[in-house]
């Protein structure tokens, strides 16, 4: 059976090249960084290395790139880190509604401790309100912290403007780049950002390693204390391993981005085509151009997620749900529920996410394999008959809450 | 020439069986372990393998251990968490004068945010003072952070006497057992303690991976917020090859800790009783009796630790100085200055830390080399005639400060 992983946002499979660069690190090399003896050094060039790279991936330089232990520390890093270093400036800070929760909840529990959190609303596609915006900015206004692009819809958000609205009033500008970096070029002068989450496993390199870009001169408190290590910005031994898979991996994407996107663009396009061709009462969730260019994202009525994702995982097709049942931790999606859609939609939610290995024939595989999946489901379901009842149709169909 | 490391604080080794497991899991099978499918079901099965020998480790339950990038977010986990989610019974911490700096740099930011922070201090072998403890703790103390034993020192304390005296007046105790973990029978019940954390690359296991026990009922507040992994107490996809590597290092290490120290320790005690014989004016740093089992500490007078210990690489034999130059951070080694020691002797440090590889010629590599290297230095040091002069001499033998 043909095994398509279109989960990428989920996690990526390491690229061989990252593995391979990893091996001797984990047994071989395996000084601590600040050991100034031989096996420290070639732990510590090792990890200046990737930072070289990390910093050419997104035009920064390597003193502005601060290792973390991935995309979900380097937001909490940020949020937190940004908020309490530059409080003199005020105590108002804005989120979206549709940001990652790596995100929207440390804004909660800066919120509980004093700081003022205004949460930016989306349109149906998910795009911030940038007049919202504009009006909620303030000269207390501390951090703005808007994703570059969703990973559960793929909507690219308008990061340049928000940052020429929030430049206006002195406001630093943070931005959730993991979804994005995979699939788009990012250049930190472009955006005008003065923070940037990255996390490795999401372009083909390895769990365990992340980044945030910090803009020279900008000031941020950490959020682990401990060592010298990072510039006293981050404590704890290095995971030089890693680290070094990271490295290959950012150099990995530099140079191949341009042609992974537009053998990836084409592909993505025919499914969204194909899939929208073929199965009846589909939707496209997200902006229909301004998104990622790998990403394809649906509601399908009649049919919970959590079910269409094992019956696809079945017939060897790897995919996400943005559903309740998936999640565990959330009545429903809460970027959905931000875009006006209703939980009894919600539920069907699918998403498709490609990698650089994605083939045409991986495509053709889930075209010819996802319609019988979602008709197989329609038939069985209890509801088919009174789907129309949505409360009864939502209680029933997720019952492990 | 012989490679004699001895440096096995600053890290470790991963063992073979370590490595080899981790294999499968930087490539083949690199899931989201919160994936529903089996690719993601492989991911969490191995990380839940983990959790149970790290409880068997630590004669804990698989619920009170989470897992965390390393010692040093363990240590900023417990601290700011346990002190912030049971502020309501008061705003007074404890900790130790020779704590690793992840405990002490966190303590001196909760002290910045409200809390009160007493440092105990500690007598001339690193012992914390016990009657000082007493009369601090009181009942608003929330919290008492004490390691189990001092890494530049090999001092143990006396936790379960620190235990007794907290919960006279329910204060939770906390305890850094990173260093202590790779050499001592670690037993939660035993010790008493509400809160433990352990580093993996410290006891052959890799770097990147770290756990915090945390006492079933205790409540404590995350530090890295975001989905639902680690029952919501440490968000971020999970190092799935970083734990599993933990796992086997901590199986390892239950199966084997009684044979290792017993071979250890005799190589420790031939190692100081060898170097007190050979080189004139070295003083044993730390407890006498009351240290590691595999930790040698030594002040070697008229020296400096730095050049010490490149000489000493440069003889094939790695080990740490716990002065000023190698921290580079610090002015002088708190925990040396703790203990009552002038910086001049603080600048002459030296510590020996065995693993379970350490054979006894290692031991007599180093009881051969180090007695020449050391009076080399001294004959090489331009303050062989000046050297009471002690003032000058700290400030000129390291130039980059």
């Amino acid at each position: 059976m043909r095994r398509v992983y279109l989960d990428n946002l989920a996690t990526t499979q390491p690229a061989e090249e990252v593995y391979l660069a990893m091996l001797p690190y984990l047994r071989e090399n395996f000084g601590n960084a600040l050991s100034p003896y031989e096996l420290g050094t070639i732990s510590r060039e090792a990890i200046e290395a990737t930072r070289e790279e990390v910093a050419k991936l997104i035009n920064a330089s390597p003193k502005e790139v601060i290792f973390t232990s991935g995309g979900t520390e380097s937001n909490n890093f940020a949020l937190r880190g940004l908020a309490y270093a530059n409080r003199k400036k005020g105590n108002h800070i804005i989120v979206s509604t549709v940001e990652h929760h790596s995100i929207t909840n440390p804004a909660r529990i800066l919120e509980k401790e004093g700081f003022e959190v205004t949460f930016l609303p989306v349109d149906k596609h998910g795009v911030i309100d940038l007049n919202f915006l504009e009006r909620a900015l303030r000269g207390e206004t501390v951090l703005v912290s808007i994703q570059l692009a969703n990973p559960e819809v793929g909507t690219i958000q308008p990061i340049k403007e928000v940052v020429r609205l929030a430049k206006k009033v002195g406001t630093l500008v943070h931005t959730d780049a993991v979804a994005g970096i995979p699939q788009m070029k990012v250049d930190v002068e472009e955006l005008g950002v003065d923070a940037l989450s990255l996390s490795a496993h999401l372009f083909y390199g390895p769990k365990g390693a992340g980044a945030l870009y910090v803009r020279k001169g900008t000031r941020i408190q950490p959020l682990i204390y401990g060592g010298i290590q990072e510039g006293g910005r981050r404590g704890g031994t290095e995971d030089v391993p890693a680290i070094v898979g990271m490295g290959v991996a950012a150099k990995l994407l530099r140079e191949n981005l341009v042609s992974l996107v537009s053998k990836m663009k084409p592909l993505r396009d025919k499914l969204i085509k194909g899939l929208m061709e073929r199965i009846p009462h589909i939707h496209l969730t997200g902006h229909p151009e301004e998104r990622l260019p790998g990403h394809a994202s649906f509601i399908v009525e009649f049919v919970e997620g959590e079910a269409m994702l094992l019956m696809l995982a079945f017939k060897g097709i790897y995919v996400s749900s943005g559903s309740t049942c998936t999640s565990k931790a959330l009545k429903a999606s809460p970027v959905l529920s931000s875009m006006g859609l209703p939980p009894h939609l919600i539920q069907g939610s699918i998403l498709f996410v490609l990698s650089k290995d994605t083939e045409e024939e991986d495509i053709d595989y889930v075209l010819n394999t996802m319609p019988e999946v979602v008709e197989k489901l329609r038939e069985l379901s209890p509801f088919k008959e009174g789907w129309k009842d949505m409360e009864k149709w939502e209680e029933s169909t997720c019952p492990h809450h």
